[in-house]
């Protein structure tokens, strides 16, 4: 065991052992025949393109230490959380993941030759389904082969089941605010089921079962996980807006153009004044110009909407702190609190 | 025990458990919000519109019983077919299952009023995948719930993880097929991974694996559900083209529009001289007429290769039969013996 628990060490272990997962079936692809042999160095390709591993960095930091002993359970994280990207660039119509083409855009890419645009898009997308299907069977195969015993087990596969029944919900919640916007959206439920569910409550509670945590310190562990996760989403949707395109590497007019319902623009829409009204029709237009959007988010600024979501962010930041101060000492608490003043300072 | 394998007992203790499934998980999405309970109410009425249950039949065929016990296990299989079958038509734009709409379609009505019809669309489809994806987990997570011991729960997570391999290789190849036509394609890997593997093999081992049935008799059993899958896709893809319109509810011009690679087609690619191949262009040309459709349709017929595929499925129904012969005697046997007998004379 090591006592230090590193973020690149789990990194290097995960991308060792998703290479080591998709020569096992490019092999077994061979008798069912070289395309499906393509269809699987797609997958290892996008897999391995990018990727921080938080979440089976949260699952070793749960466990207590990098262990090999635990590494499925944590691939197993991954490999949920690479599935449903998957399946939201299908829905969001993105063709680029870590900058560069995910499986979609590369059998976009691949089926042009023989399809006009609009059908090699559509069958590209059949792809990208069937790559994050393949990838959450594997993802509960791995948790099964672990090796833990009947117990500890049957409670990591009911947190899976439980983390990936609460992000669809939240995804599904997600894409219709975009839309249907004569139902009250409540944003916080996105945070608390697309992010904290299945981003740091399922990978941190995983790793604290694989390593016989009691049942105390599980429900610190949870309250941890949730706080942080709703925090981490806040302050993603404002870097989304007000974030230094540079860093973030995507337009702040993106999310504006696209409509996302987010706490931020809650606030907002909380704050609006007639002439917000009236520039407010412009959110999630398609067509809508720079310009116009720009006075969208200095809009949002001035209202004071921006300042608020900043002090909800610093407020579940801070409860979440609170809840580290009551974890258990150790190797577990401190990665943890690295880990928060990270997320914290974040700007990309 | 109940001694008789009966079909109709099958579906009713399947259909029952479907709905049971349904209720706990809408009665948990009410902290998410109303609209994932929308979301699962479409999930259940969408599945229990129709399917044979053909697939839980076998398992409980491969068991010796229909008994509950196994029940979790034949539902997996149930979960994963109709998880298949929403992936599946969102990859062929078709809003259609069992007469009535799928997901993707109830959701293209329900986003109708909020987007123009072709964004309505796309994100029924986004519905229609998160589904599926739904489905897959309930699956996995049925089969470890299922309480069988340690061995024979490996050997039935082994082969539900092998036949999704397979069937999304089998999908893959299908697919492709329709319009990568510069790569020799060989329909009977489509047969054999798309059909026998999932359809029959996987549902009648995992029973079998739960019965405790011997590895001979398992190695037996393989061999028939392989020839019967085979036999059955022939005589499946022979039915879309030459079927009985009025039994079969399909127009029987749609596959040849649709330019569906089958034996048939194969068969009839090899035999055609030079007036077939200028009628051929036709073939998967979303523009055909019916006239012309239909005498490709009788080309097919005149070529020969109509008989030739017949042939076929008849060569590989006999050898199930000779499989069956080699079974041990008993409810087993008698069920199996019966249902291959039903697939022979189906006529839709």
């Amino acid at each position: 065991m090591n006592t230090t628990i590193d973020l690149n060490d789990t990194r290097a272990l995960v991308d060792a052992y998703l290479e080591k997962i998709c020569a096992a079936r490019k092999q077994q692809a061979a008798k069912i025949g070289s395309r499906y042999i393509r269809f699987w160095d797609e997958i290892e390709r996008s897999m391995l393109a990018g990727g921080k591993r938080i979440r089976p960095y949260l699952t070793m930091i749960g466990y207590g230490a990098v262990d090999k002993r635990v590494l499925p359970v944590a691939v197993a994280q991954e490999l949920i959380h690479v599935a449903m990207l998957m399946h939201d660039d299908v829905i969001d119509q993105d063709d680029i993941r870590h900058g560069v083409a995910n499986v979609q855009g590369a059998y976009r890419e691949a089926y042009s030759p023989y399809l006009d645009p609009a059908r090699a898009r559509h069958y590209s997308y059949g792809a990208g389904i069937l790559a994050g299907d393949a990838l959450i069977s594997e993802a509960y195969k791995m948790v099964y082969a672990s090796g833990f015993g009947e117990h500890i087990q049957s409670q990591v596969i009911a947190q899976l089941h439980t983390s990936i029944y609460e992000v669809i919900g939240g995804e599904l919640l997600d894409v219709e605010a975009a839309f249907i916007t004569d139902e009250i959206f409540d944003p916080m439920q996105v945070y608390r089921y697309k992010t904290s569910s299945y981003s740091f409550i399922g990978p941190l509670l995983s790793g604290a079962y694989c390593g016989g945590v009691g049942t105390d310190e599980i429900e610190r562990l949870r309250a941890f996980a949730t706080a942080a996760g709703i925090a981490y989403q806040i302050q993603d949707d404002i870097l989304g807006v007000f974030g230094d395109e540079a860093s973030t590497g995507k337009s702040t007019l993106t999310d504006l153009r696209e409509g996302k319902q987010t706490l931020l623009i809650s606030y907002y829409q909380a704050a609006m004044d007639e002439a917000d009204h009236d520039l407010f029709r412009y959110f999630g237009d398609e067509q809508a110009t720079d310009e116009v959007l720009a006075q969208i988010k200095h809009a949002i600024r001035t209202s004071g909407a921006l300042d608020k979501a900043k002090e909800t962010a610093a407020a579940y930041f801070s409860d979440a702190s609170e809840q580290l101060a009551q974890l258990e000492a150790g190797s577990r608490r401190e990665a943890l609190t690295e880990l928060l003043e990270r997320l914290k300072q974040r700007n990309a």
